[in-house]
């Protein structure tokens, strides 16, 4: 089971992904994606899914036509893990093939 | 644009629609959808994000892992229509095309 980092480890990993937060009230980290339409988000959607299946590591995520609000947390360790990094720097890189 | 069905006019649809609730304090309909796993919660939200795609209506909709909770009314009418019972009952059709 993967360990749940530490503040100073997970400030460091957060400095490197500047448009995610931390969720308050939870051991959690978040980011809100803005696409231009529904087709671009679900399509932004489908390629994260690929990902996290691969991973085994699922986001918690809500859509509303162009918009993705995500919160990820590793369930079974009860708090942020490197899987959650590795998660939010692979959406921020999918996100990035699309014009937001 | 369509117009928001009467309190008679959805009390009918959602007669056929027995899994459907109204939302409280919005003028909107509701399902939680489980599935085994992501793989079949995705599956789920990628066969009706073709259909809603098609019929340009859109669900407000959050997945965490196999369950997936959705939320529809038409934005432009305000309320409740009869697209947002025609993308109920085409949920539910896809729906009970897994084990659930």
């Amino acid at each position: 089971m993967a360990k749940t980092l530490t503040p100073e480890e997970r400030a460091t990993a957060l400095a490197d992904l500047p448009d995610w937060h931390a969720v308050d009230g939870r051991d959690a980290i978040a980011r809100s994606f803005t696409f231009q339409n529904f087709n671009e988000a679900f399509g932004f959607m489908a390629r994260v899914a690929l990902v996290a299946e691969k991973m085994d590591h699922h986001p918690e995520w809500t859509n509303v036509y162009g918009k993705v609000d995500v919160v990820l947390m590793s369930h079974d360790a009860g708090g942020v893990t490197d899987r959650d990094i590795r998660l939010a720097a692979a959406m921020d890189r999918i996100a990035a093939d699309f014009p937001m």
